[in-house]
């Protein structure tokens, strides 16, 4: 290209020296982030009206301000005001703790900025999604010759494969008709109530509405009961009524529960429904060589939701669709309006990503995963995983040994347990009820204090809090602290509600 | 925080001094593309084989490998490998060229890793995305009080409102019941074909199958026709159908056209109907102080999805959809599980994003655009909006007095144009048919050539070449240079063409 003759005055830009500064001033202001991250607490927990203040307050400013000065005061005000699901504490919801290479590669995939919606405008994160799908697929068992998509999380992943299922399997060209084809028909959607919200949101924003979901009782593990899940889908073909997907869970975001996936799998056969596990959490420890059965039939699924910003430990946001038959995939979402020209030469056809989910424009999120599945390979994960889970088994046993506190449940790496003040009447009435309030004062407590973050969930009405380790800086000494933190918090909001029941 | 006795081997931990290596190396990479990316071809439009061959073929590797070799290879690959909408060059679809500052935010962004489906998990970075939401509907000139979120880009964000208008206009509780409430009614959705794909994912997705769009024509400036409207709304309400919404584009994908959004308002009031604006590209423009009323009707609709992706220049992903009522946003998407425990203290209640949309888990994508807005403020904005606007004008003025250029649209800053051979015996019957397949090889042979890249529409069934300009690094000197770039690859491919044709 020619010498440019004119210039342009943007405001935006930023020469390749300046940017070189900022860029330093931020890797450093990162590096001694992660220098310190051990030492610091998990969060400071500010009120909305504390961080308010720290924010300029008021409307859009005319003018701008000076890069540097920019970064410096945001990143200092990130760095001190944040909960850091980084930190070795971490243990709440399902969040991994972001890899730094991945971090590093969302800073690359930033600077390409490839739009992955079409192969045309993205190149090699195209290429590098696919294989970041196929090398997913083969980490948890599943054909690798699947349709597949990165997704922002969850939810999306699920809604992804959900939307399969409900082109899939619907008789009529609901995708045209909507529901005006459905002929009066009730179609039925069977879960169990351990499923993550997801399910909800699935059902009621693609038509069924909630009231479409059968929700099969669990087990005593929180495992759904085959028993009556055969007996509801009976139910309903001899009510007229049609039955249409059975919902695994491989990790419930409760307990890390795993449904029998392979009986599932079997009663999806003979009936001809479609199977789809929620693996979000869970999928990935069946990289393990010692993966329980139950966990390695999600193989046999019509689909699979993988989260990698959990236990691939991305940085957010980094969800995965696989759906076995790719034209199941493609023919949930594939449009093409008159203006996209994005074939290729014969037998050498690029994949446009933006045919197969919700998205049209897409970010380059695949890059921070493939790096970091590169950076360790499956050795790598088999070790951090299953260091994950030996943790959680060590705080159960822990909690198990100890006095006051009572273990309810450990599978993968999660545990959950509550506090029970030693003294207190168990037998009595209000016993539970006391429990709940103090249990849920102790987590209020606990996820303000910066010590250790836990999050909570309820197992048949009882409240219990809940440690949910996907966080590869995580020690035995982190893990072995928490009973007696928990303890130490506990007795002291014990005695501050009980002091005010008396003085009632 | 005590001294820490034990340690544990998490083959991803990269020390703080490692860390700080790896991130001057790959800034020093970014700004070395940064200095040459004037000076680089747009793209060099490797085919999906060629790489293939780039990446290591094969299953996920078992052992990992050094950051250091992985993140030089990776980024190599992709300098050199990548097509670039940050190049001076490109106009093609509608993407923004990343803002410097923007990159930064991303990488900040994924080093905090908030979770901003939360308030506890993320304090800064959702009130951040509250701020960003307000300063957003600031320039465009909506209420600052409506409720607002960022997504993945266009599509998401015209999905959230969709399903606020969805929720908010059933007359039954669909979200409980789905499709089953209608009670065999049929409900109709009016916008013009000028419409972006999304309206037919949209409908499809959402239950109400693209059947139920009802495509209103358009005037000779691709405008929504109101009489056509008017006279539809009409005629469906006597067949005893219910209208719902109207969805107004403000800058087709296609033209930068923008509806009649004003007189549109004003039918949706008369009629109760949903009043939705497409303003993901063009909605920006309404910061100029000589926009079109047209556009700045937008502030009367219920709902807005507006992307900074596209013209605020900043990074993917970055969409924001804006809603009237927050309460109709919240309507549409909250659910409480047991297990969410983020009630904060009366009147300083926390927002959580996770009941504003489809995800629960998020990344912190505000950070990008908030730094953005500040680093130029409104000002920067009115001046880097206006000179796009104007470099389309003034390509649109060369295109009109090239010989062998026709001229077809100019709105905001999208310029469509084609090429007409001199020669060319237009009053021939297949001549139109020739020039459409003439232009679409033009387009091939542009995109793959790397010099410039535009991409194309349809307008009324003629193939032309569009060249969208939201690129704060072109220049008049590069508008200047497309023309004759065009007429370069036209002359050549007729004479392929002709040749062919009389070889036959």
């Amino acid at each position: 290209m020619q010498k440019r003759k004119t210039t342009r005055f943007a405001p935006l830009e930023i020469t390749s020296t300046e940017f070189k500064k900022l860029g330093h001033d931020v890797v450093g202001q990162i590096s001694r982030h992660l220098a310190k991250i051990q030492k610091i607490k998990v969060t400071t927990a500010p009120s909305p009206r504390q961080v308010r203040k720290l924010l300029r307050s008021g409307g859009l400013p005319r003018k701008g301000m000076a890069p540097t000065k920019l970064l410096k005061e945001t990143s200092d005000m990130l760095f001190k005001n944040s909960l850091f699901n980084g930190h070795p504490r971490f243990w709440g919801y399902i969040s991994g703790s972001p890899s730094p290479l991945g971090i590093l590669g969302d800073f690359l995939a930033s600077s390409v900025n490839p739009n992955v919606g079409a192969f045309i405008l993205s190149p090699v994160a195209t290429e590098i999604e696919l294989q970041t799908v196929r090398w997913i697929a083969e980490m948890i068992g599943y054909p690798t010759d699947c349709g597949g998509i990165l997704v922002s999380g969850g939810n999306m992943a699920n809604f992804v494969c959900f939307l399969a299922a409900r082109k899939a399997k619907l008789a009529w060209d609901v995708r045209a008709q909507g529901f005006k084809g459905s002929q009066g028909k009730r179609f039925w959607i069977y879960t169990s109530a351990e499923t993550h919200t997801w399910i909800q949101k699935a059902a009621d924003l693609f038509g069924f509405g909630t009231d479409s979901i059968r929700w099969i009782p669990v087990d005593g593990d929180l495992r759904m009961d085959l028993g009556a899940l055969r007996r509801q889908i009976m139910d309903d073909v001899a009510s007229g009524d049609v039955p249409l997907m059975v919902i695994g869970t491989a990790g419930s975001v409760g307990t890390g529960a795993i449904d029998p996936l392979g009986e599932i799998a079997t009663v999806c056969r003979e009936h001809s429904l479609w199977f789809h596990v929620d693996g979000a959490y869970g999928a990935l420890a069946a990289v393990l060589p010692d993966a329980p059965d139950d966990l390695r039939a999600l193989s046999m699924a019509d689909s699979v939701a993988v989260d990698p910003h959990k236990w691939l430990y991305t940085p957010l946001e980094a969800g995965c669709a696989l759906v076995r038959k790719q034209d199941d995939l493609v023919g949930a979402f594939s449009y093409h309006p008159p203006y996209y020209k994005f074939e290729g030469k014969e037998g050498d056809e690029p994949t446009n990503f933006y045919e197969r989910g919700l998205q049209n424009s897409r970010g380059f999120r695949a890059l921070k995963v493939w790096l970091t599945l590169r950076q360790v390979g499956r050795e790598g994960y088999e070790k951090m995983i299953s260091d994950d889970i030996q943790l959680a088994r060590i705080l159960h046993a822990k909690v198990t040994s100890h006095p006051e506190l009572q273990a309810f449940t450990q599978s993968l790496s999660i545990t959950t347990f509550r506090y029970v003040p030693s003294d207190l009447n168990v037998g009595d009435q209000n016993a539970e009820k006391y429990l709940n309030a103090l249990n849920e004062e102790i987590l209020g407590h606990l996820q303000r204090g910066g010590e250790a973050f836990c999050s909570n969930t309820l197992i048949r009405g009882k409240f219990v809090l809940r440690a949910c380790i996907v966080n590869f800086r995580t020690t035995t000494e982190d893990i072995e602290a928490l009973p007696d933190i928990v303890v130490r918090i506990g007795k002291k909001i014990d005695k501050k509600l009980r002091t005010k029941e008396s003085g009632n």
